[in-house]
């Protein structure tokens, strides 16, 4: 009963918190979803005036204005009309259509709205009804207007018509927004957008498969021009994604013009079904066709009448099959496009071997579908009744990797092109080129300051770790003077063992060489220590200790902090735990000493620093790896830090060495190194190691390398980002109060933290920079990496629009060194909403 | 005497051999070189009409009209005129500017020519010279007109104002041409224009490093405005790649045009250092400038008088700060190039740690500074006196992996851009998104038909090689009942140990698990067979046989063959040969059966099928291979394919296992599969293979990945470039003639080849493909991987524009799949003369 009347008191807490945060704070990072039981386009122009209204028209026209339209539904949203009132594309689409439902004799029932409009433009508009008082906001205009052309006996075919914003200056929306007031923040745009678009066609009826509803949305001005906020349309409308059919330019010089417009949309991920341009003579459809390799389709319609008082009927007439014949191109790719997201999850499960899965407990239903991404959210395509398309926040920062928001991921784009078009791939061995001169160069500037003098790329994580092994042993070897395996001439002759000297928990990758240095290893040839490990439990941060180091002499205050700072105090080397730790390292190192009597030597100190990822998210105690370090110069052993996962601001640094307060001899970096885009990796050393490696002959060079070492694209997207990330003005998390040092300021909710450790489901709680991880209080049945226990709270939470993917019972949720607080704190919100309805199943679970 | 004789008939024969091939095929594919003494610039605009001839003219009259620009030169190229001889920028520039050196009083001397026209042009420009005669082809105008504005005592600086073509018509120059004649190659047009370049200013006397010439290059209508050809400007200009000036929209709608214009530049590898625009008083640049992060400087210019009248002079004073501004911005930024150009060498040799190098052998002067590429070309930097940026065909093919041609590459540059907008990054397991599925359909149906039926994506051929070795163990290890080393719990458990089978001279990648598996191996856990050989030496393909196959049963026409079809066929499966090779593999793999004493077993055969690449071009006798995999077939051994190299059409056909005429278990693509520019492997295995990791496990499962698994640049380059190269409609070489298996048309010169193999300083030859390959003929102690002996040869051929790189005394010359045979018999004919300098100063040496 106590226990009830506490779960009841947390529940009351956590609505109230999200009452609190979502009416303020959150709308503008709620769920997007958007249906797909019907097409829904949205019309581009390369320029202003060329057209795009004509085009919604006759698509409208051709798709209501047929004997067999009887029961089909048009969408036209206008989300942006400058020059308004005198200006409304919304307005002469509905007066066009009622007029050619007359002239051709056909049923329609159409309405007109205008939502909202500035306070100049509303006054113009209603000049009765608008005051002049000095409002900044939009106004809710909530102009309405109905036709209807009926017949006896027959459905009328329904056209919707809507403008959302209206200005009243004939400008580009962002300076008319400036000048009228009506700012209008982009999110609040996407998700009015959203809600008109679900409003004004789903609930009107519209059934799945009948192909009976359209929708166009159609843009302002050219593809790149700013809307109300600044951002460009190609970027503020990303979230959605529609198809395209972009309005060309047929006058001299609209090839190049039409040619842009085309390649800043698929800059941006969008597709393009159909180019129209007007006819003016100069066949301009031929090298449009010719250069997009008939991929695009090119209608040309008949050129328009100038003269202002033509009203046009004929053009639509004589346009008639051109706009049929666009029309079903837009209807095919729908089709198309549907059958291939339903086809999807089957012929994944059919052709794919997925790493670290087993296929056999994947069917089809459990596959996600991820249409694109944006930023943070993946884009999910579902079947639920109805086919639709919704966002899930990425909680696994695609495995670690994802660095991007929505303005670095375009930015990416852009120069992952460049990259290509200005390098295509460039072989590196004695050349310089300059994304991977720039790259090296802000490597050594940024996490290798202070320490390395060399970097060495290869392509992932596991392959920068083989790197940095042989670098290791070839420099113990040369400092022992000895000779190891790698260099041997036949495997039977005799020679020093070298092993090496790593961390129970620890992944290092899964290549051989990369995996002999992680438990259990394949030929034996590792030390595994096992390392104290550091989390927060009942709002308290504390260290848990393998047995060999509980000591009567430890105090309290040497295993538990009053804040996570603490942890990482260089005063604690000076603590009874740090000597205890130093006894236990050099103890378990004498036993390979070069004075023993086994072949066997230690060569190589290999662990990531601070936080062990895929061994489930475990921050070892900073103090232990600092030792650990220490002992092993004295020995004259290399350091390797392992940062492919732990490095770039992951842990709210640019380098975990900088958390532990010492530095390697060699560190391999690698995921979020390109922004988390693209494979690459690095392996930085000291100049003693690459001395190591230098003589007269080729053979004492490291004789190791990849094709694509050093690609172009890689390094320039490693230059963009560890730029983007520590750069104050990209980087809104980019803080330097506290110290020197620059890191994340604090991303997620201190409070709500402390109430996941205080959770009775949950066993242990570690946040630190991009990374908020908890593990699941399970019995031993349910533990371990294979196990399945979380399984239906990891379904729950993607049905919330989190994805996620467990560690065996851990689940965690790792942001972009970018990502806001807020958005942040609304993934904590859901899961421990998640969490509550686990909870609640598991107990009447276990009581049945 | 007798030798010298023949020496001399052999380089009499090649002169002819140029002579021929020279003048009348190989002029578009000479080396381009840009002289990079002074800076040039090149002039693009977002749309006709926008000024860039105003931007021209201000730029040259800041930089000719100072107090201090006496001895100065400004060259003006307009390389493409329509709607001549009414219109002609380059004449209102000569006119402009004598203008303003007489309104400012300050001396000038400027001239102004016009090259060639189309004859309708021409007959309007000088109606009495050019008769009706129905000429296609461009006219040589040769107009010249100048003046002079002198001071006495003072050396005037000077203007030189050239349009190269000229077409009547008032349209785009692809029109114009199409209606006139005068139809101009790209490769014709941009060698006119480079010659234009150094005749036009750089022997005019312009002196190193004082900055005392400017070169501006001036595009016709927008950036993607065709040429003459149909080719976009800003494709056809891409081999010369100046940075631009871009001369933008300040109309309204402009912003979108303005950046759309700028991306088109971006995603064609070219450089923008300022935008220009009109002032139309809705200050675009302000989003401009937002948009661009202040990455580019936007300059704005005083609204353009409209009246015809105007003179302009009163303008042009007003824009005089705009431009002095302008033309600072582009002096500087030249500068920054040259300095970082300069620097690269050194900084490369300080901060790089270069695969596979000796750092010791490797000076900052033999460093290749690549500024770019395009297509099968590098653009590098070189000082020799001047410094200029000249044109290596990477004859490397960047190390194994350079497939597009220029066309492609700009189409995988997009569509870079597209998937990394549309996807960025998005996590593998249990996903499927576009890209991977249709990578993975395209390698089922295309390298993988017929016996694949799954697809496990990894980063590179290393990995993708450790990945099929677990996959053979594991299938082995079931198949023979066995607990296999990989899968034991603990490393003393005993077990047995698998062992690859392979052979001498392969390389399967860089990992200890890869390493493995080629000899020698580092653990010991390998057993390499000697494999025959084939290559051609004077005129004949051979094979050449270990020892262990000499026999007195071999008839010659058991090793020695008519032509290089003829070792492929089916047939020789009967010949006394295939008895040997056979009898030879089932004698050692006796030794490791199932009933033998040893707990070591053979549990996987690896190798690369025809020909060995690392290990120094070497063909395999293909009959050889085709036994030893019916031998492990029949002992139930799983066998790899490593076609990381040999796959793609690297050998003509798309699968090297077409050639051998069998098929794997499992094989590993990597390298060309992407096109070649961005690191993506995949392997392939059959359903078997897969079968045997399924279960109700997770723990059974192939618990291998990487983040980056499948990534959507890499698959999108993938599925773009297998889809490209086996078109014949983007291919040419595509041929599907004597088979119905499609293979690329013969690229290697025959006759040329058969010279090759026939000179003495040669040891044998090998072709096939994409590849071909010499041995140069060497002393014992010349010999082998680490020889230096070809690195003379190598800077020689450097030096005429081809980039390689040899292995030990291995050249070869390895082209993409859709290069012309032209290319590569150039390429040919060019190492023939070089190899014949290289032979005779090795003689020279001995004899001395």
């Amino acid at each position: 009963m106590l226990l009830r009347r506490h779960h009841h008191h947390r529940l009351f807490r956590l609505r109230l918190l999200l009452l609190h945060h979502h009416h303020h704070q959150f709308q503008s990072f709620s769920t997007l979803t958007i249906p797909l039981s019907h097409p829904t386009y949205i019309i581009w122009s390369s320029n202003t005036s060329l057209g795009k209204t004509l085009v919604s028209t006759g698509l409208s026209s051709s798709f209501l204005l047929s004997p067999s339209s009887s029961s089909k539904k048009f969408l036209y949203l206008k989300p942006l009309q400058t020059g308004f009132p005198s200006d409304s594309d919304s307005r002469f689409l509905f007066q066009k259509l009622s007029s050619l439902s007359l002239s051709r004799n056909l049923p329609l029932f159409s309405s007109h709205s205008v939502l909202l409009s500035s306070l100049p433009a509303a006054k113009s508009f209603k000049p009765n009804e608008f005051s002049l008082n000095e409002s900044r906001e939009m106004c809710e205009l909530g102009f309405y207007e109905e036709k209807k052309v009926l017949e006896a006996g027959r459905v009328a075919p329904e056209l919707v018509s809507e403008t959302i914003y209206a200005w009243e200056g004939a400008l580009s929306p962002h300076f008319a927004a400036e000048r009228e007031g009506g700012a209008v923040e982009d999110s609040e745009l996407v998700k009015r957008l959203e809600t008109r678009l679900k409003e004004g066609l789903l609930e009107g009826g519209v059934e799945r498969g009948k192909l009976d509803g359209f929708c166009v949305v159609e843009t302002a001005g050219g593809v790149a021009s700013p809307g109300p906020s600044g951002t460009l349309q190609c970027d503020l409308y990303r979230p959605l994604r529609f198809p395209g059919v972009l309005v060309g330019d047929g006058r001299l010089g609209g090839i190049s013009g039409t040619i842009s417009a085309y390649e800043s949309l698929k800059l941006r991920g969008y597709d393009v079904v159909a180019i129209v341009i007007e006819d003016h003579g100069l066949i301009n459809e031929i090298p449009l066709k010719s250069y997009l390799r008939s991929r695009v389709p090119v209608f040309v319609l008949p050129p328009i009448p100038q003269d202002p008082s033509n009203d046009l009927m004929e053009w639509f007439d004589e346009s008639c099959n051109v706009f049929n014949s666009l029309k079903d191109i837009m209807l095919e790719a729908y089709l198309e496009r549907m059958r291939r997201l339903n086809e999807m999850p089957r012929k994944a499960g059919d052709v794919f071997w997925w790493p670290f899965t087993q296929h056999k407990l994947v069917p089809p239903s459990t596959v996600t579908v991820i249409d694109s991404r944006c930023g943070e959210n993946f884009s999910v395509y579902k079947v639920q009744n109805k086919e639709y398309i919704t966002q899930q926040f990425d909680a696994c920062a695609s495995w670690w990797t994802q660095g991007p928001d929505a303005t670095l991921q375009t930015e990416l784009a852009r120069d992952m092109g460049y990259a290509a078009a200005r390098f295509g791939h460039v072989m590196f061995p004695e050349n310089v080129y300059e994304p991977a001169l720039e790259c090296a160069e802000l490597l050594l500037d940024g996490v290798g300051k202070g320490w390395a003098t060399r970097v060495y790329f290869s392509d992932n994580g596991s392959t920068a770790i083989e790197i940095a092994l042989k670098m290791a042993f070839r420099k113990f070897s040369s400092d022992h003077g000895i000779l190891p395996e790698l260099l041997k001439n036949n495997p039977t002759e005799s020679c020093t063992e070298l092993m090496v000297l790593a961390l129970k928990g620890s992944y290092h990758g899964d290549t051989l060489g990369a995996m002999e240095a992680q438990a259990p290893s394949y030929t034996g040839r590792g030390l595994f220590l096992d390392p104290p490990t550091v989390f927060m439990h009942n709002g308290k941060w504390t260290v848990s200790l393998p047995e060999v180091f509980h000591s009567a002499t430890l105090k309290p205050e040497d295993t538990t902090f009053r804040s996570r700072d603490e942890i990482f105090l260089k005063s604690r080397d000076e603590s009874n735990l740090a000597g205890l730790y130093s006894l236990y390292v050099s103890q378990q190192l004498s036993q390979y000493s070069t004075l023993s009597e086994t072949n066997k030597q230690i060569g190589a100190l290999i662990m990531e620093p601070i936080i062990q990822g895929a061994g489930g998210m475990h921050m070892v105690d900073p103090l232990f790896q600092r030792m650990l370090v220490n002992e092993c110069r004295h020995c004259r052993i290399p350091v390797i830090f392992d940062e492919v996962f732990t490095g770039f601001w992951r842990l709210g640094v640019e380098s975990a060495a900088e958390l532990l307060g010492c530095v390697p001899d060699i560190a391999c970096f690698g995921k979020l190194m390109t922004g988390g885009i693209i494979p690459l990796a690095a392996t930085m050393a000291t100049d003693a190691i690459f001395d190591s490696f230098t003589g007269d002959s080729k053979l004492k060079a490291l004789l190791h390398g990849h094709s694509y070492s050093a690609h172009a694209m890689g390094c320039t997207a490693a230059a963009k980002s560890i730029k983007w990330f520590k750069d104050p003005n990209t980087n809104l998390n980019i803080t330097s109060e506290k110290s020197q040092k620059m890191m994340l300021r604090e991303l997620w909710d201190a409070e709500l933290v402390q109430q996941f450790s205080s959770h009775p489901s949950i066993s242990r709680v570690v946040t630190l920079g991009t990374l908020f991880a908890l593990e699941l209080q399970a019995d031993e049945s349910d533990a371990g990496y294979a196990s399945l226990y979380a399984r239906s709270l990891v379904q729950m939470l993607r049905e919330d629009g989190i994805y996620t993917r467990p560690l065996g019972n851990v689940i965690y949720v790792m942001c972009g060194p970018c990502t806001s607080p807020k958005m942040c704190t609304l993934q904590l919100l859901k899961l421990y909403t998640k969490l509550e309805e686990f909870t609640l199943v598991k107990t009447k679970m276990n009581i049945i």
